[in-house]
């Protein structure tokens, strides 16, 4: 549990809103770079659906936890062809597409790392695995976007994976205090009621 | 059931046959690729293969169906290599290969997007979803081919991409009604049958 | 069992050998094309892991053992990440990188071809299917390392796959052999033995 702005959320919520968050990012990083190739409504849906469910496909296949999750609950595609639909038509609009899809994927990034080593914790297993995962989740649909798409992007790559195996990290190692906290916190109730009694 | 020239075949029967001919057809157009690429036995091997499972590989490992097709039932892996073989001494006959190529692609698209979407159709996914899996089956296969035979086809697969959701639309469409139908007369008959009683 | 120097050693610690073997081998040779393109470290974790345990992902992925293994047992993960730190202080000192990597990346695909076929016949599936899956466990990891190390290597994946898939047949042969005459020698045992009573 964790109180902010004064309301008390779990975890889970905030992973699952974090999500929905990362996955309208991503997409429309998808459909920026589809309309900087100038494709059509086609082309669009494919890129944003890619680049917004790519990174996660590939932690579920990895996991084990199969169908992924967009077969399981197929809002997920509902909602990139959505987003693919509206930047088929606001796209032109910004003054400057590149800088847009930069930050996108920057704050798409940060989102994915955290959610994707929260989802593979969730599943039990070992920090190293689930740092990897965190990485995998916020990388892997923009290495595709950037495949399908044409773009040379070695460098933007890079210091994607740098920046998000470090959240990752961070957020592994910060759930991991927090559990530790926990067990402490339930063991000293523990031993102060058999105390008491 | 349709009956179709005076015999009745199942949906079932229908998918197995027509699952058959697409992965003979598109195992086809991987060999003619390696063939205008001048590979050796082995790149037929690969790319008749790779084209004619690689879709519907995608497909069962998303839908979590493993071990994948192929895996379980071997037969689909040697009819790709026989055509691969097959192809290998017969390649050079047709006068244009380029143009076989893409009826063949044209007709292996066609049939993949109907099976896939009806497979996964089988495995209770929503229809949007059925649909993604019908353009992933119809498309997945030719992509592989296309970046191992270091072809450039943006512009083949984004008219393929349309060609095959719109059929496994269409598919996916026809078989709910064909459903809706199923159980309206099923209903018919059960209150008539109430009633009678 | 096989006697090997005087010491008998089951099937099963060989190949847990020769797979751990064959992890480190590729993930030196991941880490060294990553030296060629004079990446970072982050580069060369990513080239290391991704080749070490790329071939083997796919096998587990195809014949539906998920979680993956390296999922199962991080140990993998670390030490491909272990053999990038320290390749990347030590990959200047060897005369030829080049050569170096092609000797290693012949052994590694010797290693995989035999333990991956063994994988798959540990599984059950039949013996073309184990045919493919040494292949695949072979050559994806080094495909997967050249499409991100920008390398062209047609040509040498060309003849890996040649190779690879020559290893893996023999050795489902010698496999096969091995298990009839098993059984063979049990059958009569059993014969022998109902023959005495």
């Amino acid at each position: 549990m964790i109180t902010l702005y004064g309301t008390t959320v779990s975890i889970d919520e905030m992973t699952v809103v974090l999500d929905w968050m990362g996955i309208i990012v991503f997409a429309t990083t998808g459909a920026l770079v589809a309309s900087r190739k100038e494709m059509d409504v086609v082309g669009f849906a494919l890129l944003a659906t890619v680049t917004g469910v790519g990174g996660g496909t590939l932690r579920d296949l990895l996991l084990g936890l199969t169908p992924v999750f967009w077969v399981a609950n197929p809002t997920y595609l509902i909602v990139c062809l959505c987003v693919a639909c509206f930047l088929f038509f606001t796209a032109h609009i910004p003054a400057s597409r590149l800088r847009l899809l930069l930050w996108l994927d920057g704050i798409g990034l940060a989102i994915f790392a955290v959610t994707g080593a929260e989802r593979a914790l969730a599943a039990d297993v070992a920090p190293v695995v689930a740092v990897a995962m965190g990485t995998i989740t916020a990388t892997f649909g923009g290495i595709i976007r950037d495949i399908l798409g044409g773009r040379n992007t070695h460098h933007t790559q890079s210091r994607g994976l740098r920046y998000s195996s470090s959240l990752s990290g961070r957020h592994v190692r910060w759930i991991h205090s927090l559990r530790s906290c926990t067990r402490n916190c339930h063991r000293e109730r523990v031993c102060c009621r058999s105390r008491n009694t």
